[in-house]
């Protein structure tokens, strides 16, 4: 990490893993043999993959009430809370069917209706990640969905992680699968005995997950392919360097490709950044990753202004922006591409990870320019709506059939004419 | 086309056109040197393709003069009324940014933003699409995107159709370049030295145009590659078998692999489209297509009655569904999955096509299990938006150190903490 001038803030490239050769055609197969086989397929690769033979797919009732025994009460509450508030949040996204009506009998509309059914993906191996299963899941639920199938990869014991299943089912699932990798996506793509297949598939996962998801796009349809996490913090002279520098450590410690850059107007507050980063990373328990993140993907660039930091920072567009600066408010409108904006010394980035209701899944890589974080409106379609009367038609339908034929399409013109006969 | 039993309907399975590996490279090679040559590259291939050699490629305001006094008063009214029904349709659309507040400090909300840049592709050849040009132009612009780029290929006099142009300043487009192919994709995506690149890519064209949309894509937004063009009707013994036919066919005549199906409970009915599409055929200009359609993707079939008929057409999931019976409306609760539902006698499809207002690019291929009509979202997106006040860390902040710490995400804990040391 190093201060740099402004003009080399747009220097940083990235691009998103698209995996290997190998890995393709690892993952072509698998979907293949899980197509043809099903079951006998998925547990083939369970037994592969995760070492585990599993005579079920299936997780029982007394698994899940296993788990809730494994967990302190304390941290069930946190859960719950947590819960709640994403459901308020994603509550507030909801919109109706609408139509609009005219005097010659015209109705035109708009229906909204939740797919039939999603499967949710979520990654196992050493860490458990509740927060991935409320941020998918919940949305699908207060969108309508009835039928919602979580997948998740079983331990070396042959279990999910205990947090998982607890907030499985504090989000309403009731249906889990301890499958994971390409085989759990190609099930629920594809269907076996024990699976039916899903409408959309939603959820993180490594290079094999990613792969599989594209493999199967178009016969199902799936959520982003997220890169590496990223924060910007865009901050003046009133931050703190110890808060900056905390958050932007963060992100840092998610992957070793993920991206920390501070956009600030005030050289001294860049240069205690630079300090804080050093001091604090060291104490880290994950500083081995957080320091490559930093090192190749950290930065610290000085603004002439606030006009330029603003300006830098929508061309960065970047998945969180943190405002820190003397009235954050007032630069809100001004921001165009940020997946989350975090704004004022409080809203620490974590915030919305965890707890505040917004949801954690958010474009990366520059796609906040043209993309939006998950929600419900990825768990619902809409479908048109016409009705024309009589009336309508009759005053209408020529200059409809002298569109048509304007274009070469006889038969539409005369589809409209056949009325009139 | 014949008459089926409803346990034969599902048999119906159609993909999209992938592509041969041949043109997958072609269009590779095309991408990769325009992105290094830029308009050089751009023209090479316009003269290599469309036999045209440009000194220019944006139209001029004399060029759209021209096209103006191409066209008839009347079919220049026509399109201007299309033009306001679409536009008043779409800012129902509309949804403005929106936040919660609470008593704590706590503002949570979503601010909703135009995309910066748009570039529409319209498809030459022998016929003109102005509709083309309504349908994907009116979205962005009420949407809000400041920048509206077309592209369209010129024909052997090195002009874009007058309809097209006309369309397109109707619609309120500044920029317009006589560019088409793979070639006018790659300039959109990273931009030459007259075109400025865009963020999103909206739009029909060939097989060459549809594999440079995906190529780009990620780096771009694109729209849906859609498949072929599909119509389902669900009559009963109140439809009249010759508007049937006509409106079966309307959709055969736009391509050979063009979709139409009769699902009806009245077996009267079926006997009679049959014949009737017969006889209407053969007086087709473009018979040829449309019977190639019909034989191998047009299919009637007879529903035991209206429950079973509206389960077929949900499990096709059609991208026009019109719902010919006594009492229609009361069946739109329970179509699930539609591009759009033209609902009674006098809502012919074409009404959709180019008039009533909603718009023409729909979900094809079964894909309006999870997709949706084109719409003012599709040129908008989404931030969250998340403050918390003091009082709202300090209430909330170690339950979120909590979560994050379960999930091993220590740097996550401590940039919380940060706050309070």
């Amino acid at each position: 990490m190093k201060i740099q001038r402004i003009s080399d803030a747009l220097s940083i490239k990235r691009t998103v893993d698209g995996g290997t050769n190998e890995q393709l055609l690892a993952v072509k197969a698998i979907v293949e043999n899980v197509k043809l086989d099903g079951d006998a397929a998925v547990k083939r690769y369970t037994e592969r993959f995760d070492g585990v033979v599993l005579d079920s797919l299936l997780v029982t009732l007394d698994e899940i009430d296993e788990a809730y025994a494994d967990m302190e009460d304390e941290m069930l509450a946190i859960i719950q809370e947590a819960a709640s508030n994403i459901r308020s949040y994603h509550e507030q996204q909801l919109r109706p069917s609408w139509m609009t009506t005219a005097e010659n009998g015209t109705i035109l509309g708009q229906k909204v209706t939740p797919l039939d059914s999603v499967g949710v993906y979520v990654p196992g191996g050493t860490a458990a990640y509740p927060s991935s299963v409320l941020m998918n899941v919940i949305p699908a639920q207060v969108a309508g969905v009835e039928r919602i199938v979580m997948v998740s990869p079983p331990g070396k014991n042959g279990k999910v992680p205990a947090a998982v299943l607890v907030a499985a089912d504090m989000a309403g699932v009731k249906e889990i699968y301890k499958v994971g990798g390409a085989q759990a996506i190609a099930a629920l793509a594809y269907g076996t005995e024990t699976i039916k297949p899903v409408d959309k598939i939603t959820g993180p996962g490594n290079i094999y997950v990613a792969l599989a998801k594209r493999e199967v796009y178009g016969d199902v349809d799936i959520d982003m392919i997220a890169g590496p996490s990223e924060i910007a913090i865009l901050a003046d002279s009133t931050a703190r360097a110890n808060e900056v520098a905390a958050d932007l450590l963060s992100q840092a410690e998610h992957d070793e490709r993920a991206c920390s850059v501070l956009v600030t107007t005030c050289e001294e507050l860049a240069q205690k950044v630079l300090v804080e980063v050093e001091r604090q990373l060291v104490e880290l328990p994950r500083r081995d990753i957080a320091a490559k993140a930093i090192e190749n993907f950290g930065a610290i660039y000085i603004a002439a202004d606030l006009n330029e930091a603003v300006e830098t920072i929508n061309q960065i567009a970047p998945e969180h922006l943190e405002i820190i600066t003397e009235n954050p408010m007032e630069l809100l409108g001004r921001i165009r591409h940020a997946g989350a904006i975090f704004i004022g010394r409080y809203s620490s980035e974590p915030v919305g990870d965890y707890f505040a209701g917004t949801n954690h899944v958010l474009p990366t890589n520059g796609t906040a320019r043209f993309s939006s974080p998950l929600s419900v409106e990825d768990f619902q379609k809409k479908s048109s709506v016409i009705v024309y009367s009589e009336t309508a038609l009759k005053e209408n339908g020529q200059k409809i059939a002298a569109f048509a034929r304007l274009e070469g399409l006889e038969a539409h013109a005369r589809a409209i004419e056949a009325r009139f006969k």
